[in-house]
């Protein structure tokens, strides 16, 4: 299961925590580090800090885009600090680890780490299908970007071993397939009248949330592609 | 509880190690930490690294030796990478987190860290009450000092906290409203002939499978019925 868990660090600024948080991804048995847009890698300070993980290092997939690392994952998990308005599922790392292991039992899953500064931008959360916290103590939440990747690695090893995988008969869709799900029904929706391109308000990021909660099956993208193909059909023209 | 646990670091060889531990140990509320004879402390590093908890090396107790560190402590637990033959009670942080916590309710527990190098000697190992072990990567078990203090730390904030959900601000829709959902989704499927209600198959179960997984908020299904509402409007009759 741990080896279908790929750690995805958007934009880090210093190349020791990417060192640091390969070092922390081994003890742990996690291998797939994908890293987008880097500030500075591969760097010496990396190698330095990852004091034998250099293998995650040189194996890492560096990205020009988020999309290019999350192809192919059923489940993109956000790691988050805070707690976002309107939420997406947020649960506690611990309440969501075996949801996350169940996942990478059939097929890859993202984990995806924000800037050490800010975290992860909106563009990116609405990527994510499950938000995640670790809970910290409120007066001081300064965890550090590899001791955040510790803790989720961590956490998932020793949920691991008291989790045995359950085979699911249904595949699931891929990241990919679910985007263009989406555009597909932001199109019809506009068509329809039930969205005003001037006016979008919030709908697309509701109706994310709620399909990102089911977590959807490849056939059932298929079969929400054919309907909105069917509702775009024979109107009146306008 | 938390403020009953005291974190003992023994012999530390690097003052950064201290800081960088005592910044874990912040971030998840454990506020105590005595030294053994550390090797250098206070120190510029030790300060650099603790990045805003530098309350807790300013509080530190620097001690002589290790009974004076354990002075006052009911429980003495030793963290340890390998199994020790001459075995204490060795369990895993999960297992034994419960049980720390519930001594810490009543009074002083002592977590014990030997050396970077080389562990906890056999003279502590005979002070200790509990072992412990974090289960790692059995092929690189290379946990760095300050990460298993923030293992350890988040471990037992964790277990604190007992798990509560985090939020749940969106009231979820009642049976009967997503009953009517599905009549209306499917009226809806007909009109646009998408389904054949001479040949239904199994389309409105796949669909109820995949909305009762979601858990479907009341808003949610306001948002869907007027999709509905739009897409059977406006068609060309038949």
């Amino acid at each position: 299961m741990l080896d279908n868990i790929r750690v995805v660090l958007s934009h880090t600024s210093h190349p020791g925590n990417i060192g640091a948080a390969a070092r922390a991804m081994k003890t742990m048995g996690l291998n797939h580090l994908f890293l987008v847009n880097p500030k500075q890698f591969p760097d010496a300070m990396a190698d330095a800090m990852a004091s034998g993980a250099n293998d995650l290092l040189a194996n890492a997939v560096v990205c020009s885009s988020l999309e290019q690392a999350l192809q192919g994952a059923v489940l993109v998990v956000g790691l988050t600090a805070r707690h976002r308005d309107l939420s997406h599922s947020m649960l506690t790392l611990r309440q969501a680890a075996p949801q996350i292991l169940e996942r990478a039992g059939e097929a890859p899953v993202a984990l995806l780490f924000g800037t050490e500064m800010s975290g992860l931008s909106n563009a990116e959360l609405e990527k994510c299908q499950l938000l995640i916290t670790i809970p910290v103590n409120p007066e001081y939440s300064s965890l550090n970007l590899a001791a955040a990747v510790q803790v989720v690695a961590y956490e998932l090893r020793t949920c691991g071993i008291l989790t045995a995988p359950i085979s699911k008969d249904f595949p699931l869709a891929a990241f990919e397939d679910v985007e263009r799900f989406y555009e597909h029904l932001e199109r019809v929706l506009i068509e329809i009248d039930f969205l005003d391109p001037l006016d979008p308000r919030r709908l697309m990021t509701r109706l994310r949330r709620l399909f990102s909660r089911a977590g959807m099956e490849k056939e059932e993208v298929n079969i929400l592609r054919g309907i909105l193909k069917k509702a775009a059909r024979g109107r009146i023209p306008k």
